[in-house]
């Protein structure tokens, strides 16, 4: 039997638990060409909440009574005259928030277990570590001696995005939430400042920890925390929108950006992402980042819960912020 | 005597009649290596109303006391050992709002009266020409077919932008204030289409005239209308942030526009744009500008209006928008 959770109706503001419901039903057989996957690891991240409303964007919204899309970790079991991956094969995909999967293996990719864990498939070797690069790199075009911003910054795509900064030679300042995270930043990912935006004020903060202003800002949050930051640009200072997690749960219009002509006086850019525009460069992307990784000079953490029973407790931990780094569900 | 008008307070809002004073000084003669000149026409911008804040821009704010600064064209009447010019000189400078002025020459340029009338040298063939020509061809950088919508599109940069982008193969829409305006651009600038903001629902209208969407917003105004625009651009679309004169006046913040996270949904720009940068370019630009005038591929009208004891009055048009072109005031 496979346990999947369907999307029992669109939200309105944080989702509630009723939002999803748990259904058990049979496993289907493969058939021509396809492959059952059993799940290990389920991807939670805050695109989610985007695909859930029922508007135009860069992919279709999951429709009401559907499994809930997200990005999944697991091992063949079955296979069915599949011209690539066979039993055992260690596959990522869009599986969804459920215990197996059927595919004909369409936007699915194999990857060596041996190499990393499965989670940091989903995390620092996925779609986040991806974002982290192209946006820094192919967007933000960084350059030695930037000062760099980044918001949400003790998250799975944050994280990344620092880190990659300071091997490129940026100055790079993180913002997040607490002086737990506010610490790892420093201490384990060798940032050179953080800003704690729950005990902080973000514009004084930002006063003392970037005096010279910024050259780039990574957003994550939106909100008041990119207007503070449209504060501190300096002159053709690139600002990446990669998501704006403070805004999603909102119940009426987002709250825009207000110091915008800060980009008028500064001839600076504010230029939106989505990873997969990158797809036919991920596996030079993947290469780099094992190599660093492997060099010791980029780390990741995974904030791994277990069950898909606790998705909905755990889903919330992406907007509450208590979690740590890529948030993934074990699927048991 | 020199009539000067003196920059006697910060305002707040739209400007009140006391925010300047008019003064008549002796004029001083020419020191060694210095120029005086009679003014003819004096520029009327947007742009004058952000000089008046006392907070960091791209120029220096005009200090209280000061002759308020603006673009102007005039002719040299006396000469003091000046290495360039001579009199009767033709210079475009940034004089003030005053009858006469000294100067080195610093930021001036000597232009040819019997080529174009005095007023083209401060509309398309000055300030907002170069603008119109940078913003459209530099940061928007329009290709054949590309999609293009223009705010304060009668306006002395709207205008020769949607002139640019037509000469370039785009399909041009352009917003404007009025009936006389709307038809304006479609009748005598070619545009292929026009919306009313003053009486049509700008979202409405733009599904209506632009319904295979927009590739490059070009925006002088901010504001609902920056707001909708934002709700329309196609994949990969550029957005200009050029003024946002809707926004000038408010007493609070201005208004941030709530939709920026289409730029992240379709992988869109906005980039601000000061056209001072592109000095070194000028005289490319305008020889360009010269030629398509020449050939009757561009066009363009000065609203004027006499003297500088009715600045006040003709200053308050840019806001209400009770010109059309580019608005200047004739220095009797």
């Amino acid at each position: 039997m496979n346990k999947q959770l369907i999307l029992a109706k669109r939200p309105v503001g944080l989702p509630e638990e009723d939002t999803w419901r748990l259904e058990t039903n049979p496993i289907v057989a493969p058939k021509d060409g396809e492959v059952l996957i059993k799940h290990h690891y389920i991807s939670l991240d805050p695109a989610m909440r985007g695909w859930m409303m029922d508007r135009k964007s860069y992919i279709p919204p999951v429709e009401i009574g559907e499994v809930m899309r997200a990005g999944a970790i697991g091992i063949v079991i079955k296979e069915n005259n599949h011209p690539n991956f066979k039993e055992g094969d260690c596959i990522v995909s869009w599986g969804g928030v459920q215990q197996y999967e059927i595919t004909t293996g369409e936007n699915c990719y194999k990857v060596d277990e041996n190499v990393a864990p499965m989670p940091k498939y989903l995390g620092a070797l996925g779609m986040p570590g991806m974002t982290a690069y192209f946006g820094i790199l192919e967007v933000a075009k960084i350059k030695e001696g930037d000062i760099v911003l980044i918001s949400g910054a003790a998250g799975a795509v944050g994280s990344i995005v620092g880190q990659i900064a300071k091997l490129k030679g940026c100055t790079v300042i993180g913002i997040a939430g607490g002086k737990h995270k506010c610490d790892y930043l420093i201490n384990d990912l060798g940032f050179d400042a953080a800003i704690d935006y729950k005990s902080e004020d973000i514009y004084k903060a930002l006063d003392e920890k970037c005096p010279k202003g910024i050259d780039v800002y990574f957003d994550n949050v939106g909100g008041e925390i990119l207007n503070a930051a449209l504060t501190k640009i300096r002159l053709n200072a690139r600002i990446v929108i990669c998501g704006a997690i403070s805004q999603y749960n909102n119940k009426e219009n987002i709250i825009g950006p207000s110091n915008y002509l800060s980009l008028l006086v500064n001839r600076a850019t504010m230029q939106g992402m989505v990873v997969l525009d990158y797809s036919k460069d991920y596996s030079k992307a993947a290469m780099d980042m094992g190599m660093w990784m492997m060099q010791g000079k980029l780390t990741s953490k995974e904030d791994i819960y277990e069950g898909i029973e606790n998705f909905y407790e755990t889903f919330l931990r992406l907007f509450s912020g208590e979690k740590m780094g890529k948030l993934v569900l074990k699927v048991i």
